[in-house]
C-alpha cells in the first residue's frame, strides 16, 4: 500500500474543533479520520477507514481463531421476534423502529439474540451440531438520547456481536472461558489497557457476566478495585456489604419539632443544636434519607417507589436503573397530588407506597428520618420494629474508601473506563422464548443455553485514540496504525521523487506506507500534520538526500537518527516483516 | 483457511424451497448460502459470508487500482441535504424514513450523493484538490415495493457506491473512462458475461449513463442488441425512429358509426368488414390507440395524460416511467368523472387534457382512431392537421425485429439481464444544490462535476450463481468460490484423518480448504452436497488411500483423475498460487 497525501483526502485542522469535548474525538477530528454526518453519526474518511479495517481484522482473525464462524444477518428486522421476547417494548425509545410501505412494523437491531436463536433452531436438529459459535460484524443503531464523544457513544456504530450455543452449563463456561481469552488477546493486540469487571452483582451469580474497560478519564463507565485484593467491578454492580453484628437495641421512637430542616445538612445542624435525643455527635450518616422516585415500566405503566438511603449517601440514578431494569426511574416531584409524602419530612414508618432500603438500613438499626409531618423529624426509627422495608436496593453511590464487598479488608477505588467489550451467559432466556430444542444424546430434547459477546470495533478506535496521544496528536499502535511508515519529503530539490521511491520499494516489501508529496507545503506543516496523525514511524527526506542519509524518527519517545536510505528500508522492513 | 464440515454451520437443503422462483434463489438457500431473514432480507451463513467477502475484495482492489479512496457514511441520515435536492420527496414510499426520539425525520438513504458532494464542500478548498474518486461499500436500504429473487431485489443489500469529482467536462469523461473499464475488470474475474447498454435515449447524450447487465433469463432488465451493427441499449433507452419522408395527403377527416368497436381488434375487423375509407386491409398499426394515464408528481400533484401510440403497441409502463421520472403514471380508469373522455373511442383531435404521441405519430401521418364519441370513430385524422401533439414520447413497447435506431439496417434483438453495474456522468446537479465551489487555477470559483457508479455487491453474488450452475447445483469461479478445493472423505477407515491432514497441507500453502470429516454421513450424500456448493476442485479421499491415491474431480467438467496424493497436492497449490 503506498498512499499519497498530494491525492488523499485529508485536511488537517489547526484549531480545536468546537464541539468536541473528548480527546480521542478532537484528534479524530483534527487530524482527519472521521467527521460528523449526522447526529450521532460519522463518515470515515480514508485514514480512519484504514484503522477501523485494522481494527476489525483482529477481531475478526480472534473470534475465528476462537473457533467462531462469521455470518451476516441484516439490521432492518420485522417487529415478531422481538415481540416475542418483550425486547420490542423493553427497548422503548432507546431503538429507532419504523413501518414499511405496507405498514409493518420494523426496527433497525440493536442487538441480535432473537435472530441468531431462530437461526440455530432453524439449521440445527441434533446434538451433534453443537457447541456452536457464530458471529457477525456489523454497523448497529440505537437512538441514544444523548450521543457524545464522537466515536464513543453514537447512534450509528459498528460492533461485532458474538453468540455461543451450547448444551450444558459446562459447554457455556467454557464457551464462555474461551471468548474472555479471545477479547484478552484482542485488546492486548489493540494495544488498549483495560480492565475486566464483574457487570452483575455477586448475588446474581458472579462471573456470569463481566465487561472490558479501556481506562480512560472520559469513560462513561466507572467501576471500583480494591486495595487489598484483585476485586473489579462496574460500579452498578457493586454490592453494599450489610452492617457486621446486630445493633443495640434503641429506645422508643420520639418525635421533635424541626422546623425549617428540608435538608439533610440543616437537619443535621438542627439535632446537634437542640441535642436532639441526648446527643451532639450527629453526622449525615446517621440520618435516613428517603428519595421517592417513579418507575417507568416498559409499556407504560408507572409506580411511586420509596428509597431509604443513610443521608451521607446519594442516590445513583445509573445504580438504580440498573437494577430496576428492564424499567427505568425518575425523581418525584409532584408532591402536591401526593399529601401523604411530605417533601423533605418523609419518614419510612407508615409510608404508603413501596419502599425498598440501602442494606445498610438493617434490621434493628436506628435513624433519624423524616416524621411525615412539615417541620418534624423522629429519632430511634428502628428498622424491623418502627417500619419494615419491602426489598433491599442497591441503589446508594459506591465511594472511594467504601469496604471491599470481597475481601471485606481492602478499601475500594474509583476509576473511570470505556466500555469496549462485553461477554455474558445468557442462559436460555431466547431459547425458551422460540423453544430452540434439539435431539439429545439420549434421544430426547433438549434445550441450548446462550452466551452472548459484544465489541464496539468503532468504539475502540477511540478507546485507543484515547489511550494513545499526546498534546501533539495521535500515536497509533503499530498494529493498528492507517500506515506503518510515513515518509516525508522535507523539500522539493528530488526529495519528493526520493521519498516516492523508497516509499514504492517499502510497499513492494509489503509495508504499508504514507508519503507525504505535497508540493506546496512547507517541512513544518508536514512534521506538524505527521505528529498529529501519529504513524509510529516516519522518514523525513532532508537535506541530507544528497548524501544518502535520511531521519528516522519515533512518534512514541521522539527519537530521530540518521541513518543512510538503505539502513532505514532495512530497520522499517524487519519491524513490518 | 481448513473449514470443517463436522462443525460447520451448514444445512444443505434436498427439496426445492416453496418460495423461491429463480435458479439463484433456490441454489444459494439450498446449498446453504443464504437464509431468509425478513421480507426482502437474507442472513449470510458462513458459506455465503465467505463467497460475499471475496466478491467484495475483488470490487474494492479494482477502486483502489483505479485511484479510488475509500471512505464509510452512515446509513441513517437526517432528512435535509435530501430535501435540499429534491430527493427526500422524490423517492416516495421507496426509501424507508424513520423520526428518531425527538421526532426529527431520518431516511436510511439508498445512495449517497448529496453527502458526498458536502464532504467534498467540506474537505476541499483548491483546484489542487482535484480530481477525485471516493467509494464505500455499505449496506443500503429501498421499500421495494415486491422484493424478488432472493438477493436479486432485496429491501437491505450490499453495495459498492464510488463518486468522481472533477472540476472539467474532460475530467469527468476520463474518470468515467476510467470506471468503465475498472467495472469490466471486475465483472470479468467475477466470471460474469455481462453487456455494457445505454441506459439513456441518444437525446439525452449518448454515453452519458450505462448499465452493466449480466446475461440472465431471469434478470428483470430487458435490453436490446442489433442484428447489424453493436448497438446495446437498456429497453427504457431505445429511441424510435422517425417515420423517413412526408406521406402523401390525405383527403379529409371522416366520422364513421362503428358501434360494438372499443377494442382495436374489434375496430379492425369491422373496418375491413365495412370496407371504411373504401379500405379493406386496414391493420392495427393503421389505428392510433390513445391511453389516459394519471400522472403523480412528487410531492402529491397528479394530471392526467394521453398518450397515442399505433394501435398495434402497447404503452410500456417502464419505459413511461424512465420518461416521467420522478414522476410516476398509473393507468387512469375513472372515466365517469371525464366525461369528455369517452372509454373506448378517444380520438386526439380537440382532446381537452395534454397529449403527448409516439414519434411514428409523425406529422401528416393520417390515422384511424376514435371519435370521441360512443360508437364513433373517425378516418383520415392527420396529425399536425386534425390535431398536434404537445410532445412525442417514448412510450410504446419495444420489439424484437423493430429497426434498430442506430445503424437503421438491422433489426433489434431482445434479451434479459440483471443490472449488476451503472455507471452515470452526473454532472452539476449535486454541486448545484449545495453551491459546491473551489477556487480554480485562476483564482475564479469552480463547480466539480459529479459521476457515479455503483455495483450491486450482494445482487452480483447471485448474478455469478444465476451464470454459473447446473441441474445439481452451484459452479463457483475460481476467484470467489468459498473454498479452492472441497476435500471429501468418502469412508471412515483412517481416510477422514488422512484428508484431514492433506488439508492442513493445503491450508499452510495458503490454500483455502473445506474437509467434508462429518462422521455420520455417506460418501452418497457428501458427494451430492458437495456438488451442491460447487467448489470448482474436489478431492475424493476414498478406497485408494491404502495405495496413496485419491481422486482429484472438476466441478465445472465433470472429470475425474486417479492421482497420488502427492501430486494432487502438487495441482491444487500450483492452480491456487
Amino acid at each position: 500500500m503506498l498512499l499519497r497525501m498530494s491525492t488523499l483526502l485529508l485536511k488537517t485542522l489547526r484549531e480545536e474543533p468546537a464541539d468536541a469535548e473528548v480527546p480521542s474525538h478532537r484528534l479524530l477530528l483534527r487530524a482527519g479520520f472521521i467527521r460528523r454526518a449526522a447526529p450521532g453519526g460519522y463518515t470515515w474518511l480514508p485514514l480512519g477507514k484504514l484503522v477501523l479495517d485494522r481494527v476489525t481484522d483482529v477481531v475478526r482473525e480472534e473470534m475465528a481463531a476462537a473457533g467462531g464462524q462469521e455470518v451476516s444477518f441484516p439490521a432492518l428486522l420485522p417487529r415478531e421476534p422481538y415481540e416475542t421476547t418483550g425486547r420490542w417494548t423493553e427497548y422503548g425509545d432507546d431503538i429507532f423502529t419504523l413501518q414499511d410501505r405496507r405498514g409493518a412494523d420494523h426496527l433497525l437491531a440493536p442487538t441480535h439474540e432473537e435472530m441468531f436463536a431462530l437461526l440455530v433452531q432453524d439449521l440445527t436438529s441434533s446434538y451433534r451440531d453443537f457447541p456452536l459459535l457464530l458471529f457477525q460484524v456489523q454497523t448497529k443503531f440505537r437512538d441514544e438520547a444523548r450521543p457524545r464523544g464522537g466515536l464513543l457513544r453514537g447512534r450509528e456504530f459498528l460492533m461485532k456481536d458474538a453468540y455461543s450455543f451450547d448444551l450444558s452449563e459446562a459447554g457455556l463456561t467454557e464457551a464462555y472461558g474461551r471468548m474472555r481469552l479471545a477479547y484478552q488477546r484482542i485488546f492486548e493486540r489493540l494495544g488498549l489497557t483495560h480492565t475486566i469487571v464483574s457487570a452483575v452483582s455477586g448475588a446474581m451469580g458472579g462471573s456470569a457476566s463481566e465487561e472490558f474497560l479501556a481506562a480512560a478519564e472520559v469513560g462513561e463507565d466507572t467501576f471500583v478495585g480494591c486495595t487489598a485484593c484483585d476485586y473489579a467491578a462496574n460500579t452498578e454492580a457493586v454490592v453494599t456489604p450489610a452492617p457486621a453484628g446486630l445493633p443495640a437495641a434503641a429506645p422508643d421512637l420520639e418525635v421533635h419539632d424541626t422546623p425549617d430542616t428540608p435538608t439533610i445538612a440543616s437537619l443535621v445542624e438542627f439535632a446537634n443544636a437542640r441535642a436532639l435525643g441526648g446527643r451532639t455527635d450527629w453526622t449525615a450518616a446517621d440520618t435516613l434519607k428517603n428519595v421517592v422516585v417513579t418507575v417507568h415500566h416498559p409499556g407504560g405503566k408507572d409506580e411511586l417507589l420509596a428509597i431509604g438511603v443513610p443521608g451521607d449517601r446519594e442516590v445513583d440514578l445509573k445504580r438504580l436503573n440498573a437494577v430496576l431494569a428492564p424499567a427505568t426511574a425518575t425523581l418525584f416531584d409532584d408532591f402536591e397530588s401526593r399529601p401523604d409524602l411530605v417533601k423533605g419530612y418523609i419518614g419510612p414508618q407508615g409510608i404508603k407506597i413501596r419502599y425498598r432500603a440501602d442494606p445498610r438500613v438493617a434490621p434493628g438499626t436506628a435513624w433519624l428520618t423524616g416524621a411525615n409531618e412539615p417541620g418534624r423529624h423522629a429519632t430511634n426509627v428502628v428498622a424491623g420494629r418502627d417500619f419494615t422495608p419491602d426489598d433491599t436496593i442497591e441503589a446508594a453511590d459506591v465511594r472511594a474508601g467504601d469496604p471491599c464487598p470481597s475481601c471485606g479488608s481492602g478499601a475500594l477505588t474509583i476509576r473511570r473506563g470505556i466500555e469496549i467489550g462485553h461477554i455474558f451467559q445468557l442462559g436460555r432466556r431466547y431459547t425458551d422464548a422460540f423453544a430452540v430444542d434439539v435431539l439429545g444424546a439420549d434421544g430426547k430434547p433438549v434445550r441450548p443455553t446462550m452466551g452472548c459477546y459484544g465489541i464496539g470495533v468503532s468504539r475502540a478506535v477511540a478507546a485507543i485514540a484515547e489511550q494513545h496521544h499526546d498534546e501533539r496528536g495521535l500515536i497509533w499502535p503499530a498494529s493498528v496504525a492507517p500506515a506503518d511508515v510515513h515518509i516525508v519529503a522535507a523539500g522539493r530539490d528530488g526529495q519528493v521523487e526520493a521519498a516516492l521511491q523508497l516509499g514504492a520499494t517499502l510497499a513492494r516489501a509489503g509495508v504499508r506506507v504514507l508519503v507525504d508529496d505535497r508540493p506546496n507545503v512547507s517541512a513544518g506543516v508536514k512534521f506538524t500534520d505527521a505528529e498529529l496523525i501519529g504513524i509510529p514511524r516516519s522518514v523525513v527526506v532532508g537535506r541530507r538526500l544528497a548524501e544518502g542519509y535520511a531521519e528516522l524518527r519515533d512518534r512514541r519517545d521522539g527519537t530521530r537518527q540518521e541513518l543512510p536510505l538503505v539502513d532505514i528500508a532495512g530497520v522499517i522492513t524487519t519491524e513490518v516483516g
